[in-house]
């Protein structure tokens, strides 16, 4: 059927949609959600129908990403037809009938994820049945592959290369900033990309760009790693396996994340990794609540590993309080930086060198942690770090006090004495982020008493910075509604930890997104 | 934070959307698909958040509905706040964990649904993990109530209310317009409203339409119904049951069918039936393929029958070839006609006499099938479906000759004698839509031969009829390539009934829509 254009002055992010006339759309017999082929000038684009009641009948209604694939911009007369569905929506329903689905088939889906053939409909059923049904170890793999060849890659031309993940959700986590220039420093390449904060106060790349700029090209990236054997930089931007955003997207709202697995490990196999360590932080504050699921996430790394020719070491770290002291932005590169130069929390300290110790023995080392100490007190670490930092385009030479953090800055004090009984990190999160944080990097919390610390009535429990007197407020207002800091001098003083029901916006945000 | 308001020139299809910058929705901490708050002059709204790179930063856009709901014209300042999920978002996503849900919770997420504060993302989620782990009767019947108490409802003010349904499937069942002038020519109500066809040649609101209006209003039925004691009207712009729309367009493109049960019962109990008899075709040619599928559903409708307070009674019927001979709306409207006047195909009037039949006997007649024998044979039924013809606002003397078909029409004959060994009731679908059905009321099939019959070579399979010559040409071609009769001396001479691979498209078409 011949259709007029009209083009909608806005995008569909990036979704392959054309609006039909409802009637239109039936005398083609074509449904909400068919495909249909358009043909203009010896172009053809297949897109998904939406329909709409009250759009002109003679009319196909394109958004500017179809427009612009099609080359028309307004009333060219375009050929319209019903087209079959798709082969990747075959597969998606018989994933809803529970079957298991061969590589090629998982392939399909996948780069008609990326490519945008498929709708949010569809791919929403897809990854709920994933929840469900489960992968098999070969799906998962089938999967990881897929991310990878649907994405960019990058290729350093040596081996072994190096990377460490956290699978997330300590605030305050500056391991990588830590780890990163430990091993490089041991001569080892280790080209880190790393993701922002999305419902975390500070996620690795925000962490690294108050000291240089983490937005680099794959080139880029290739002529730091050349120079400095490590790097620090936004892995968001390079497209690699960019599956994982889309899948995202639609897995955020459900609060589910089946492709965890997959997701974190295209991600390593498209930097070229062949060695990695796998940080599992392991408590109530953690993503990972329990031992159980720990060890049983490690294995499912580790086997995945072997199968995507990746040697893969899990650590199980203890998550039941933010790492260190500082968390934000700025505080927290800050704190990396002073750890790097000796003179960093112990816990944060321990849990880098254990870390890059791991990898030292994982490439052959005959005791890491020893090596790690090495890099640390010789100050080659250090080193290294502003090597990157140079590399990167920042300057080598900054101070930990030339780091800015507020200007506005509150105390939060002890109301009595006592031992610190339990550290609510979704409180802390929440807190960091009503002063500002990610966005806003010289915001944050430095937190003075730690687990099983004994605090003196009105001593500081924590402070809080933010970079506006608003925001500070806020933050202090909530801090002093959450008490994220829970003392108590004897547990039969203070047995009520929550209360249910709670607000449900609260309790159900999921941290999904930041894997 | 307040924005000011940009709208688009069209509307999101009832959906409650507003897109923001992307960099704006990460300051408010606002992802994509998180729920907004819109405050303007004293109103409030709550959307769901997309999120745009390429929009303006200082800007929220909406479509129409909610610029409507807001009362924003453009250029207004509106107030944005994060709001927390809906409390039915939790439900779903309890749902995606395998719980079963408590009836106000499934309230909650039909009316979201309705309400349309639930996401494609979403529903397609729910949808799916119903599919997956299956509804218990408890949720059937919540979910049954629910979208009852959604939409509006009919009210005859007397009881007993009659009903008939189909599941569906079979091309040519006109058996409803036989069914419900018989049971209201002997002083039954029976307030009878269909859907018209979406993947089918013919809708009963599409047969009927070619005798009389179809597309009354509430207060019109009830005035049709007092007269008549019946109606065969279009059920879809009533408002019973809204959800079950909603719904069924997001499990079209995914092939899957949860909600089959409580979709039918919903509208049931909506127009207040107390008897139902359900017509469940099965066979090959039928959406219900074998005896055990068909015994567990009608044993799933007596029950939440009783559940709901309908007294069901259901009757498999055979369902391996079209019923009757004549296949599109004016000349299956033609064919239901003559059938009342005495002239039908034996099995349309077998079909329609049983079933009316079973309604008769489930509301206390001792001999149904006598009671439905004397209504056609003394021809009252007739004049009732004339009666009901001219409260819809039809001509209630119209003759069988002056339903008009054609006047494009073909003839395709055997090419050697044989047996009608099998009829691809898929096919015969296809070719009758080819032809420009259920559009084009005047498009169709004749059958000139059924299953078992023999025919001579030469002789007339079947004619086929058009509107338009393209459409003909269109209709003869693939009754060519599809061959839907197969003819047979025996059976070792055509083994191979279809190969496969198939084309995808016209294999996984799906018959979900017409429930």
């Amino acid at each position: 059927m011949e259709l007029t254009a009209g083009v909608l002055t806005i995008t569909a992010g990036g979704k392959r949609i054309v609006i039909l006339n409802t009637e239109t759309a039936a005398q083609m017999g074509v449904h909400v959600s068919d495909r249909v082929k358009l043909t203009y000038a010896g172009k053809e684009v297949i897109a998904i129908a939406d329909l709409a009641a009250d759009f002109p009948a003679d009319r196909i209604w394109f958004y500017l990403e179809i427009a612009q694939a099609l080359g028309v911009s307004g009333d060219e007369v375009v050929e319209v037809q019903p087209a079959p569905m798709p082969e990747s929506l075959g597969n998606v329903r018989a994933k809803l009938r529970g079957e298991r689905l061969r590589d090629e088939e998982l392939f399909n889906i996948v780069r008609d994820v990326v490519e945008q053939h498929l709708s949010d409909i569809e791919i929403s059923a897809f990854l709920t049945a994933l929840k469900i049904y489960g992968l098999s170890m070969s799906e998962t793999e089938a999967m990881s592959r897929a991310m990878v060849e649907t994405g960019k890659a990058l290729s350093f031309g040596k081996a072994p290369i190096l990377d460490k993940h956290s699978v997330g959700g300590i605030p305050g986590d500056k391991t990588s900033m830590i780890v990163v220039p430990i091993v490089a420093a041991a001569g080892y390449t280790i080209p880190k990309t790393s993701s922002r904060a999305i419902t975390s106060p500070a996620g690795t790349a925000d962490r690294v760009e108050v000291l240089c700029p983490v937005e680099l090209s794959i080139d880029e990236i290739q002529v730091v790693v050349k120079k400095a054997g490590g790097c620090l930089v936004w892995g968001g931007a390079l497209e690699l396996a960019p599956a994982d955003d889309l899948f995202i997207r639609v897995e955020y709202p459900l609060g589910i994340d089946p492709l965890l697995l997959p997701s974190i490990m295209s991600k390593k196999k498209a930097i070229g990794a062949t060695h990695l360590v796998v940080d599992i932080p392991t408590g109530t504050g953690a993503k990972i609540k329990t031992a159980t699921e720990a060890y049983t996430l490690a294995s499912d790394f580790v086997h995945l590993g072997r199968h995507l020719g990746i040697d893969v070491h899990c650590a199980l770290t203890f998550g039941d309080q933010p790492l260190g002291c500082c968390i934000g932005p700025a505080l927290e590169a800050r704190e990396a930086l002073n750890t790097l130069m000796g003179d960093g929390p112990p816990d944060t300290q321990e849990k880098a060198l254990s870390l890059a110790g791991m990898l030292f023995e994982l490439v052959g080392e005959a005791d890491g942690r020893h090596k790690a100490e090495e890099m640390l007190r010789s100050r080659k670490a250090e080193c290294k770090l502003r090597q990157i930092i140079e590399a990167q385009g920042g300057n080598p030479k900054i101070k930990p006090e030339d780091i800015l953090v507020g200007p506005e800055h509150a105390e939060v004090h002890a109301q009595e004495k006592g031992r610190v009984l339990w550290i609510n990190t979704d409180g802390i999160v929440q807190v960091a982020r009503a002063a500002g944080t990610p966005k806003e990097k010289g915001a944050g919390i430095i937190l003075h008493a730690k687990l099983g610390d004994s605090v003196a009535k009105g001593s500081v429990l924590f402070e809080i910075y933010a970079e506006r007197p608003s925001k500070l407020e806020a933050a202090l207002k909530l801090a002093r509604r959450l008490e994220p800091v829970v003392l108590s001098r004897k547990p039969e003083e203070r047995m009520l930890l929550d209360q249910y029901p709670a607000k449900l916006g609260e309790r159900e945000k999921n941290a999904t997104l930041d894997r």
